[in-house]
């Protein structure tokens, strides 16, 4: 890779071309920067007249490529300055004087810096590579099949720059048509390492030069040789970006500690009156069962909801852990200045009237404010937040208190409100529900980086729509998926798209297609939509992870079997294929006519003995390790003995540290939501009408358990 | 198009094939059949010795291909039989002779017919136009990009053969590709008519010469110029395929009508005892409240359920229309003889134990039995058949009586039972529930047929496995989809795939690729799983049909806003321009910080008075066709109250004849679920927790809309 002295090489080219006032390097410095990072490209010089071009294609051997080089000739093959294929000096003298005939013709004022004589790059796979500024994600490279195809059909992947060896190979296989690579039809496979080795030099080239604003090596040739760049184009940013304000994990660990596990917190407008926010606020803390000290601030003074009242935060005795604002907008900063003068390390903005509409300023002088007491911002514009094991509800919603294990934040309070209902209408078991809002200071790194800490926190689901600071979040998810799932529903995938840019790599980075592929190589879980997302955070902290990729599928319905083998197929997991053994015990609890093999279908009409027995076949042998169960609605096995039985034995086993993730579709009459409701609150992720809701979740535990290294 | 003579000429060809007992064309017979069918392929002569090679390609002009012609040589290349890119008599010697000894070298003893001379088909776009012999469709037609791309990208579109004109220039249009046929980057379009044109007369080829298993032409050259298949291979069937008995569309609805709005119904099997199945049927046509004639058939006769009994059908007075068997297997096929003597026109079979079983034998006397009298049978093994404007519940199950307009059906038992437990859960209006089992005789084109007739049905959705009778089926959904939508959950979708095919068509011709295009060009609106088959069936007889593509979304949050649009996209909806002058209303009504244009963001603490307005703006522009709303749940406008207000302004339209989908997704605490299911009630398609179900509602409605002609 690139030493000091080709390092140092670069930064002098880049600041030469700035100092020029051009953003678009060269042909031939785009080659010195290659050449600086090992970029492979053809070997070429600059020939000034026909003796030189052909002593050049001499040293260069093989056939070559002449073309014009010129500061007036942008479009070098309108103007004829291009030539392909030339071998042997009689046919570079030719071609040298048809492409200065040519040029003069075109354009009789340009200056003629002379003719480049180029390798002619071998036969191969066109492939590009590319490096972007994503708006979110910062220097971003890229990697897809070349020629139309990239184009049309938009087959690409990115990565954070700079990569690794591991991580540009996995790009490798990161497009749709990466079977091309390894070789179809008798064509041989590419040299994969020479690929990858050329996009993890392009990842480090514009990691070091922040300045670097797109990179293009379009075309490269990949072939079973190697992997050579035909064109580079370079492009570098304009102004200069001011770098926002961060904390470090310690900070944030500590701060949000004092959030989430509060001892005392301030609300800065109580109100006794009915109606108002701040008497929500209160009534919210004191009926949720708050054990820690609730102080009411209220300019009036006396007492709220029985306790004392001060005027001023800075009043209230002792330390303050969280200030909850139910004050107009109008009035937060100064509130916000007597919090700081009291050391309160959060403040919880409930207000709206900020950015949101329209009042940006407002908005900057409370952060700046905060940044001069160090109080961290929740907010503004928010329902507040739960944090469930404290029994604390900081909101003006109502009160939640299924304690449980998804902690879950929301961009917008309209999904503040939907998750709120959704939980309460399943019973979701929750750690903690977070609105984001403005997200003036705190945002989802911050929470994320605590939820992956808090021992109470098994899942974490985030609504977002956008990240401040997409690496920042990127660290956090790095850091918490080993540990726990990490759930994110991204909102407005499909309003972006088009963006002004220079390059070929820049017109195909959409927003979505970046975020889709950082998020998943953060080994976060994309939920496809909101209800998605809500099921996912329902079932993820309730099913065991499983230990390895076999998946059976026991019905009583071979309709259901068919379906449930689609939904595993659809989210990426396969039907274990049955050893003998295991089929011809199988084979003796079932019906001869039942259907042997994988799913096992029991038949309809069987008794509750025949799940129970294959159930138990299932959860003992050590070579499945997850059960797809398909329930059929019979008099024989009615819907709540089916859940009875199914929780007791996966009880059972569990009672005996044998833990399988179990998931289960229940197709009968209306009494089957009562016994998926059972069989949930037992640990058996269990859905009524549906065969795809109980494949899903159990393929994002997969996805998650291999994101985690769980997985071999 | 091929005339007489020229098809006579391929009888002739194939039936000398046939008769040598080969099943693949040669190259030179090949030929002949492309040349009868007008399929452009390159000009080419064979030559016996040198002197004739260089006369052929003196005749064809231009640069030619040679190739040995043997039939002991399939592949030719291997043998170092092809030379390319042959220009002059010299080169036309030396090739001669290179192939000539390679073949000799290669394979001492094979039979040598000669060299082929063929003209070298000019650069272009390569693309494979083929045919394949589908179990369920017949003769069908495929198109995709040539090349290593429709392997890997498997891109490629099918279509029942023959298609006209139009159908093949859609299927241009069907790759995910095609914009690569349009030209890109300079590249010139090629000429879609030439290469539709190739597409028909292969399809016309297949359509009349049955014993044509598969054709391949791969690659076809597309250019500005036209489109030549440098290829063509065709394979021959072996054996023959016996037709099933089919029924006229006439026949098919009088014996329907009679099964589905039976006078006289006889239970074969009926029974006093609690438990039986028989008692079951009886009991539930007895308390479904049906008005017609039940009569009860039982070998001890007496009274059943306070009805007199009889010890066979025939002696039941007057016709009987329908005959429901729940009596053990073996005994169905005697009764079917008695039922088959009385002439009762259909025979319900719920009992299992035939085909599911093994019991093939037992279910073919049946069918046997059965159309010797004319009798036609539903089922075996099914829970029967619901009738609801009937009062008719002809099954062992409990009732159902809420009528309505979607007629369901179902392969499987399982599935039926899911489809009772959802419509009784959400109180969906039903026309009609019916099993189709084992399919011995009645399948879905049946149903279909009369569903698409029948007035009090609006919708039809289907689950099924198979199709037994592909092209019937399609037939059936063509005549129905211009008068209501079809929903066909497609089960097995991803298990069939690789399937044993001697062409390159063939192997590309995945059960479920040709499934689904050959549906989607019926005009039926395929459900990607159960859950969504029940919800769409919820929700299309509701939703009104759009008059146009402009759809509005009116929000109380924004971030709901985001995941709608998300959703719109994702559904191939777009979000309408707002005009100025309805932006400029619709901001009368908002206040200064809400979003202008589309969503229209009435921002959240809206008081019910602005949903109202800015619905009833959206209502009464002509403009507008389709109003998706985004409620967020806040005391200012809590959601019964939002619910009730959408519900008025929605109805008070209606009755002034301004008839518009309106969807509205619900996002609050649980609250919202009362609002959903009231909204549903009055014609207002309502989700809580979700922004994505009332869009994928409003989007299958608008994609029958279009298959149905009702959209330009």
């Amino acid at each position: 890779m690139a030493g000091p002295q080709d390092r140092e090489r670069v930064r002098e080219l880049l600041d030469s071309v700035r100092a020029a006032g051009r953003e678009a390097l060269t042909a031939p410095e785009g080659r010195i920067v290659a050449e600086a990072y090992g970029i492979a490209v053809p070997g070429e010089e600059l020939a000034q007249d026909i003796d030189e071009a052909v002593a050049c294609a001499d040293r260069l051997g093989g056939p070559v490529v002449l073309k014009i080089v010129s500061p007036d000739v942008p479009h070098k093959t309108d103007a004829g300055g291009v030539v392909v294929g030339v071998r042997g000096a009689p046919e570079v003298r030719a071609a040298f004087r048809r492409i200065i005939g040519n040029v003069r013709a075109y354009a009789p004022d340009a200056r003629i810096d002379g003719v480049q004589v180029q390798q002619l790059v071998p036969p191969g796979q066109e492939v590009i590579i590319g490096a972007v500024t994503d708006p979110t994600f910062g220097k971003v490279v890229a990697f897809g099949l070349g020629g139309v195809l990239v184009e049309v059909l938009k087959d690409i992947t990115f990565r954070l720059a700079p990569v690794t060896a591991d991580e540009a190979k996995s790009m490798l296989d990161s497009i749709r048509a990466a079977e091309i690579l390894r070789g179809v039809r008798g064509t041989p496979p590419v040299d994969r390492w020479a690929l990858a080795e050329q996009i993890r030099r392009v990842s480090q080239l514009v990691a070091d030069f922040p300045e670097i604003a797109e990179v293009d090596l379009n075309p490269v040739i990949a072939s079973p040789d190697g992997a050579v760049a035909a064109d580079i184009r370079i492009l570098l940013a304009t102004g200069t970006v001011v770098p926002r304000r961060t904390y470090g994990r310690e900070e944030i660990l500590v701060s949000m500690r004092r959030l989430m596990e509060p001892r005392s917190v301030a609300v800065i407008g109580a109100s006794d009156e009915q109606g108002k926010i701040g008497n929500a606020v209160m009534r919210n803390l004191v009926d949720g069962g708050f054990s820690g000290e609730i102080h009411p601030v209220n300019p009036r003074a006396g007492g709220i909801l029985g306790r004392k009242a001060y005027k001023s935060v800075t009043d209230v005795p002792g330390e303050v852990d969280v200030a909850v604002f139910a004050i107009p907008a109008r009035f937060v900063a100064s509130a916000l200045e007597e919090v700081g003068r009291k050391g309160v390390p959060n403040a919880v903005l409930i207000p709206s009237g900020f950015a949101e509409t329209g009042e940006q300023a407002l908005q900057d002088e409370l952060v700046a404010v905060a940044e001069r007491y160090g109080v961290r911002l929740l907010g503004p514009n928010i329902y507040g937040y739960y944090s469930t094991w404290q029994h604390l509800c900081a909101t003006f919603c109502t009160p939640y208190d299924v304690r449980g294990g998804v902690a879950l934040t929301s961009q917008s309070g309209g999904i503040g409100m939907a998750v709120l209902g959704f939980a309460r209408s399943t019973r979701t078991g929750v750690s903690a529900i977070v609105g984001l809002g403005n997200k003036a200071d705190i945002d989802e790194d911050d929470l994320l980086t605590w939820f992956g800490e808090d021992p109470n926190t098994r899942c974490v689901a985030m609504h977002l729509e956008d990240l401040k600071d997409g690496r920042a979040f990127v660290a956090a998810a790095r850091r918490t998926v080993p540990k726990k799932p990490v759930v994110v529903l991204k909102a407005g995938r499909t309003s972006a798209g088009a963006r002004a840019a220079g390059s070929h790599t820049g017109a195909l980075a959409g927003d979505d297609a970046v975020y889709d592929d950082i998020l998943r190589q953060a080994g976060v879980i994309r939920a496809p939509g909101l209800n998605e997302m809500l099921e996912y955070a329902r079932s993820l902290p309730v099913l065991p992870t499983p230990k390895g990729d076999n998946v059976v599928v026991i019905t009583g319905a071979g309709g259901s079997g068919v379906l449930l083998s689609d939904a595993l197929v659809d989210n990426g997991l396969a039907l274990m294929e049955i050893p003998p053994d295991l089929d011809a015990a199988f084979r003796a609890f079932i019906p001869p006519f039942g259907a042997a093999g994988n799913p096992v279908d029991i038949t309809g009409g069987e008794p509750p003995s025949t799940y129970e027995a294959t159930i138990r076949l299932g959860m003992e042998d050590p070579r499945v390790h997850a059960l797809v169960l398909g329930y059929w609605h019979t008099v024989v096995t009615p819907p709540m003995v089916f859940a009875e039985l199914t929780a007791r034995v996966v009880g059972e086993f569990r009672e005996r540290g044998i833990v399988k993730p179990v998931v289960a579709s229940l197709a009968g009459d209306i009494e089957v939501e009562e016994a998926c409701a059972y069989l949930f609150e037992r640990g058996v992720v269990a859905y009524p009408y549906t065969t795809e809701k109980p494949v899903a979740a159990l393929g994002a535990k997969y996805r998650w358990a291999r994101a985690a290294g769980l997985l071999t």
